[in-house]
């Protein structure tokens, strides 16, 4: 499990005095590229393969505000063929509350080709060392 | 059913050439801000009350571009005790093809006393015009 | 003279109820792509050359609400050798007044080369003739 | 001088792979409302006065990458009667070399009557404090 503290920007706060929902994706989105950062040795594009969005589901629980100090936890859920599904919590560090959880479908795509790709091996091994080592 | 056209910004689209998928959510919630400013007169907050993002889900089909032509789809499926969700689709308007599909359930919020309340009849009865209005 | 409509979106507006002078960039930004769409045939990048922002001036004269109407105007004040300066006002459709004016100095650059480059003729033309056809 | 170290997100990165203009604006914002933590004792709005932006002016020098690694350096050029204002560099952390540099007149304002105000004492002795224990 991948922790990643957030900075929360003024603007990400709408006229209702909270974290605007979409603006919380950043953060959501914040956790994942920490995650491959350590899964794909710091590189987000892997000999031309990376990532693309293929379905998100998210649950808010509690409002986050400006002065709030949170944090993402991000791990992987399950990984298939050709996805990875990556499970994150949106973290209040004071009070231990969740405020949002989110489940991402992840698909391995070749950006040249434009088309899906098997998750390659060194990727499937090294979320499974990443998620022993928790 | 409302339907939105969305004017894509340059700063959407990351480096990857398609709409960053959290820039995406702009797009949909372009659509219940519309869909909103008619059933509740304009007014997105009304006597207090106003709505809340319980959860979203939302899957990706196909990816879009800076010079693509979409707009945002948007109906109601449901309206509950506390609940409406919103059933939206990302349409490009020159192959009509269904870039992404999203469903939100929004809750009815009274931002003063910070909790969820029923919701208004007036906002049902606008709700049922607009769907029967299809 | 290049008049751009802007969609503002609900998260463009921050806790103080105003769009967030960040966002408010946005909005030149779309009539700066509107305008060079119109110049480079709305191609951004012509033969691997584009524009690179190298400074920016804005002034704020008065708040833009959500609810506003606005658009980008947005004009050619010089064709230098490498440079183009645009002038941008931001202006409230119902009243006509103006809420922010912007200056920018944008480089021709080449991206493969990652250095700057002289301004094509093709677009130094093409200025020339938007700008006589005001 | 206050400086604030940057978390930069995917989407702040636009097509032509360097963080987008707009996007790098909300680098100085972060700076902005952490140099005034420090001077309103952790509240952005204080005894319902609070800051409005007048103008902004910045010079971009070298592009920002994802994987750089960034600071802004946040220091108060002047104090007027109703007026602060601040320069601020974006610095690569590694090279030191500076990126972007900016300079923002703030104005004192009441958002409860909408109107400039003469900045509070309080504030002005604080941002004393500051440039002196620089």
């Amino acid at each position: 499990m991948i922790k990643t503290d957030i900075q929360i920007r003024f603007a990400d706060v709408d006229m209702l005095g909270h974290v605007n929902n979409v603006n919380l994706q950043h953060y959501f989105d914040l956790g994942k590229t920490n995650f491959f950062h350590h899964i794909m040795h710091g590189d987000l594009v892997w000999n031309g393969i990376g990532l693309i969005t293929a379905s998100t589901q998210t649950s808010y629980f509690n409002q986050t505000r400006f002065d709030d100090k949170i944090y993402a936890e991000t791990e992987c859920e399950k990984i298939g063929n050709k996805s990875i599904t990556l499970l994150q919590r949106l973290v209040d560090a004071v009070s231990g509350q969740v405020n949002a959880e989110s489940r991402t479908v992840l698909v391995a795509f070749d950006f040249s080709r434009q088309e899906s790709v098997v998750v390659p091996d060194a990727w499937r091994e090294a979320i499974s060392r990443e998620s022993v080592s928790d």
